[in-house]
C-alpha cells in the first residue's frame, strides 16, 4: 500500500475531472484533423450565430459592477416563434467553440451536442450554446484573467450558473417571440451538473433540465472514491482476456524497469517517447498511462471517432488485444504489450512521430481553470487500492489536496460546500430532471442512477460511455442509446406541455 | 404633481422597508421601557444561550477566505432529540435580541417572535434564532464592517441565506441527537422573504418555511408601485370619519404655513417638536409623518403594546379620533389635529419632553444595512398620487435612486436581479411555503396573497397588521390570527410528517 497522496502524484488527481474536456473540448484546434465517422448522419454541416453578452463579473457583490463578454452562439433556423422551445446549452470548462473565424456565420461540426442539432427541428426549437465564463473567449478580465488570484476569485459554478439565468432572461426579454418560449437546460459532465443545478436554483429560468452523464454526487461523503477507478478496470477487465489484469501489473514492471539507467531507455524508445525518461519523470509517467486509460474509459464509443485522438469502434476492445498474454511473462514482454495498447489511442493513425508524456500536463487556460475549480468547490475524491482496480494504491487526503491547491492559488478547497449549496443526495423536492448515465462510463460512479421521484428521473445507457446521448445519431448507436433520446424527447415536450397548461 | 423623487426627498423612499425594524427591532435599547400588555400571555419569560459559528465572510469566493462570528440563540428546553423538529428564525436587518448581557443565559420577552415560543412545546421544537450579517453582533469585519465599500461588499441576502444553510447544515452534524431533526424557517418581513427564499434555493436544508408579511414581489415589475401607500391610506380612511382625508389635505397646509417665519416657529411649537424647523427642514418634517402614519398601519395591532413606542390598542383608530372634523377647516386647525394624533405615536404616555423630527433619519448601522442592501439587490419600487393614496404625489425614478445610492455607498442597484434570482412570480415548482400577511398591513402589497400550489399555501389575516401572526398568543387575537397560528402549526406537522415517511 502506497503512502497517501504525494506532491509529485497530486496532479493527476487534479486532472481527474478535466480529462474529458481535455480530450474532448479544451483542445478544440486539434478537432480540425477530425475526419468524420463513417456515418452520414454525422457529416451534416451546423450554423450558428455568435454574439456576446454584457454579462456581470460579479453577480454576488456590488463593489465589483464590472461587466465582461459573455459568448453564445444561436441557431434558430427550426425556431417556431412564440412558443417553440429554446434548447439552452450550459457550457462547460472549455471554448464553446472549436474555431472562430470572426465572421458572423461559419460552420462547424458541433462534436459534443449533435443531439440538439438532431432534435432542433422535431421540437421546432432554437439552440444556443453558452460559454462558461473563463473559458474560450468569455474571459471577465480578458487575457489577464488567470494572472492572479483577484482575478480569478469570480470563477465559480455558482457565478457561471448566474450568467446563464441572466442571459436567458435577457434572451426571453429581448428577442421578438421568444417571450413564451420555454427553456431547456442541457449539458453534459460538468455541463450536465450545471444544467441540473440550474434547474434546482433558477426553476423560473429554465423548465427542465438534461444532466448528461452529470456526477452531481461525486463530492466528499456522498459516493466512494473508489468507484470511479473500478469502473474503467471493470471496462478494460470485460474487453479482453487478462487485460486489466496485465495493466495492474504493469505498475511494478515500470517501477522495476525504470530502476536502472538502461531501463529507462529502454523504456522511452519501446514507448517512443519524444524525449527520454529519467528517474523523476516516473510517477509522471505512470500518471499519463492512468489518464490515458480513463481517456480510453470515457471515449469507449461504437463507432470510429476523433476526439483528441482518431480512435476505432470500441477503442478498449482493440486495446486490449494488445493485453491478452498470460500474467507471467517478464515485464518487458508486458511492457511492449503496454506501450503497443497506449499506441491505439494516441497513434492509431500511425501519423504520431512521438509520444509526448508531459502533453496532458502542460496547462493551458482551460485546464487552469478546471484546476481552480477543483480547488475551491468541486472537491472530487477519487482513490485507487490495487484490488478492486488496476491502479496503484493511493488514499484520498483532503489535506495534501488543499496544501497543494493552496501553494497553487492561494486559495483553499471546502470540502462540505457543494453538499450544502447544491443539495447532496437530498434534491427530491426538485423536478423536471433527466440523469442519463453510461454503463460505461466511469462518471457513472458519481451520477443519479435511480430516479428520486416522477420528475427527477434516471435513465441508464448499459452500453454508453461518457455521454453518448448528446452525440449525433449514428448508425453504430446501441439501441439503448437510440431509446434514451427518445425518452428524452419525450420528457421534453411533456415539460413543454405543463409550461404552455401553466401559462 | 410633484416632480419626481429628488435627492431630499429619497431618504424616506429608502427608508421605508427599514421602518418596520426601525420600529420593532434596531432600536432594542429602547425596549427596556416596554411595559408588557394586558395579557398574562405575553408575561412569560423565555430562556435561551448565545452561541457564536464561525462563518465564511464570503461563500461566492475564495479569495477571501476569513470568518466571523456569527451569533446565535438556541433554546432546546422542549426539544425531542432524535426527530423533533428544529424552528430556525431567519433574523433580519437588526439585532436577534434585544439585550445581551454576556452571560451565556439571559432572559428576555422575544417581541417579535412570540409564536415560536408559544408552539415549541406542542412540537417537541428546538428553537434557534440566527442573526443576520452585519447586524448585531454578527459583524463580518468587526467594527469596520460599515467603514468602506469593500467591507460592505458581502453584505447580501444570498451570502445571508448561504449563513443560514451553512449554520444548519453544522448544527444538524454537531448537535448530539440533531441528525434527524427537520428543519423549519421562520420568519418574518424581510426574515420572512428570507424563509422563503432558504427554502427555495436550499430546500436540502429545510423542509418548509412560514414567511410571515414577507413582500416578496415588492420588486421592479410585479406589482404596482402605489399600493403600499393606497393601503396605509385605507387604514386610516377606514378608522375614523375624515381622517385620511385630512392627513391628505396636511401636506399643503404644511407648505402653506412654513412659507412664513411666523409660521415655521407656530409649527415648531404645535408638534412641540426639540428644535426649530428652518424652511430646508419642511420636506423631512413631511417624511417623518409620512413615516409615523406607515409605522402606525404596520404596528396596528388589536391590543395594547409597546414597540418604538408604547401604543394604545387599534392605535389608527385613535389617531383617527383627532382627525375627524371637517375637511375646510383652516390650515393651522387642521395642523393642531395632525400635532395631536401624532403625538399618540410617539407620546401615548405623555413622557416625551419634546418630538425629533430628526430620529428616524439618523442612521445607526442597522439603519445604514439596509440602506446598503436597498441600494443593492432590495430594489423595491414606491410611489404615490396623493389621488389614490393620502400623501404627496411621487413618482418612482429608479434612475435617481440609483444615483442616490451611488453618492451614498459607490454601489448601483441592479433592477432585475431579485426577480432573476429569486423567481419573481414564477415560484410555483418550489413547495411548502407558507405566506402569511395582514390585511392591514401595507407589505401585504408586495405579498403573496392566493395559494400557487397546494404546498405554497397563502394566508390572509383580514384584521392583522405586520406579521401579528408570529406574535406572542394575547387575549385580544382576533380570530383569524389564532386560526392562522392553528393552521401553520398543522402545515409543520405535515411537512415534519412527510420528511418522516421519506426517510
Amino acid at each position: 500500500m502506497r503512502a497517501p497522496v504525494t506532491t509529485a502524484s497530486l496532479p493527476w488527481v487534479l486532472l481527474i475531472f478535466l480529462i474529458t474536456f481535455h480530450v474532448e473540448a479544451l483542445k478544440p484546434h486539434l478537432l480540425g484533423r477530425r475526419s468524420v465517422s463513417r456515418s452520414s448522419s454525422q457529416q451534416r454541416s451546423v450554423f450558428y450565430k455568435t454574439f456576446y453578452f454584457d454579462q456581470q463579473i460579479d453577480h454576488f457583490g456590488f463593489l465589483e459592477n464590472g461587466t465582461f463578454k459573455q459568448r453564445y452562439l444561436v441557431n434558430d433556423q427550426h425556431w417556431h416563434k412564440n412558443n417553440g422551445p429554446i434548447l439552452f446549452y450550459t457550457g462547460n470548462e472549455g471554448d464553446i467553440t472549436w474555431f472562430c473565424n470572426n465572421t458572423v456565420i461559419t460552420t462547424f461540426n458541433y462534436f459534443v451536442n449533435g443531439f440538439m442539432w438532431d432534435i432542433a427541428e422535431e421540437l421546432g426549437a432554437m439552440l444556443v450554446f453558452a460559454e462558461h465564463r473563463y473559458y474560450g473567449e468569455s474571459m471577465p478580465f480578458g487575457n489577464e484573467s488567470y494572472s492572479n488570484a483577484k482575478y480569478l476569485n469570480y470563477l465559480t459554478s455558482e457565478q457561471a450558473l448566474a450568467d446563464f439565468a441572466v442571459l436567458i432572461k435577457s434572451l426571453k426579454k429581448t428577442l421578438p417571440g421568444a417571450q413564451n418560449s420555454p427553456v431547456i437546460a442541457i449539458g453534459g459532465s460538468y455541463g450536465g451538473m450545471l444544467a441540473a443545478w440550474l434547474r434546482m436554483k433558477y426553476p423560473n429560468v429554465v423548465i427542465g433540465a438534461l444532466a448528461a452523464s452529470a456526477p452531481i454526487w461525486q463530492f466528499p461523503g456522498m459516493v466512494p472514491c473508489g468507484d470511479f477507478y473500478k469502473i474503467v478496470t471493470q471496462d478494460f477487465a470485460n474487453s479482453g482476456v487478462n487485460c486489466s489484469k496485465n495493466i495492474r501489473r504493469s505498475w511494478t514492471a515500470i517501477s522495476n524497469v525504470s530502476s536502472t539507467a538502461e531501463g529507462l531507455q529502454w523504456l522511452s524508445q519501446e514507448f517512443g517517447l519524444c524525449s527520454l525518461l529519467k528517474e523523476e519523470d516516473i510517477n509522471d509517467f505512470k500518471a499519463w498511462l492512468q489518464e490515458t486509460w480513463v481517456n480510453l474509459a470515457m471515449v469507449d464509443y461504437p463507432y470510429e471517432a476523433n476526439f483528441l485522438q482518431h480512435l476505432p469502434r470500441w477503442p478498449i476492445k482493440v486495446v486490449c488485444t494488445h493485453l491478452q498474454f498470460d500474467t507471467d511473462v517478464s515485464d518487458k514482454q508486458l511492457l511492449h504489450g503496454i506501450s503497443q495498447a497506449v499506441r491505439v489511442y494516441y497513434n492509431y493513425t500511425g501519423s504520431a512521430v512521438c509520444l509526448n508524456v508531459s502533453e496532458t500536463a502542460t496547462g493551458n487556460l482551460g485546464i487552469r481553470g478546471w484546476f481552480y475549480q477543483s480547488c475551491t468547490e468541486m472537491v472530487m475524491p477519487m482513490c485507487t487500492d490495487g484490488v478492486q482496480d488496476m491502479f496503484e494504491a493511493m488514499a484520498w487526503n483532503f489535506q495534501a489536496f488543499s496544501d497543494e491547491c493552496y501553494a497553487l492559488f492561494g486559495v483553499r478547497p471546502r470540502e462540505d460546500w457543494a453538499d450544502t449549496v447544491y443539495g447532496g443526495k437530498n434534491i427530491s423536492s426538485h423536478s423536471n430532471i433527466i440523469f442519463s448515465n453510461g454503463g460505461l462510463d466511469p462518471w457513472i460512479s458519481g451520477g443519479v442512477t435511480k430516479s428520486l421521484s416522477d420528475s427527477l428521473v434516471a435513465i441508464l445507457i448499459p452500453d454508453g460511455a461518457h455521454h453518448l446521448d448528446l452525440r449525433f445519431n449514428n448508425e453504430y448507436d446501441p439501441q439503448s442509446v437510440l431509446l434514451t433520446r427518445e425518452l428524452e424527447v419525450k420528457y421534453f415536450k411533456q415539460w413543454v406541455k405543463q409550461n404552455t397548461r401553466a401559462q
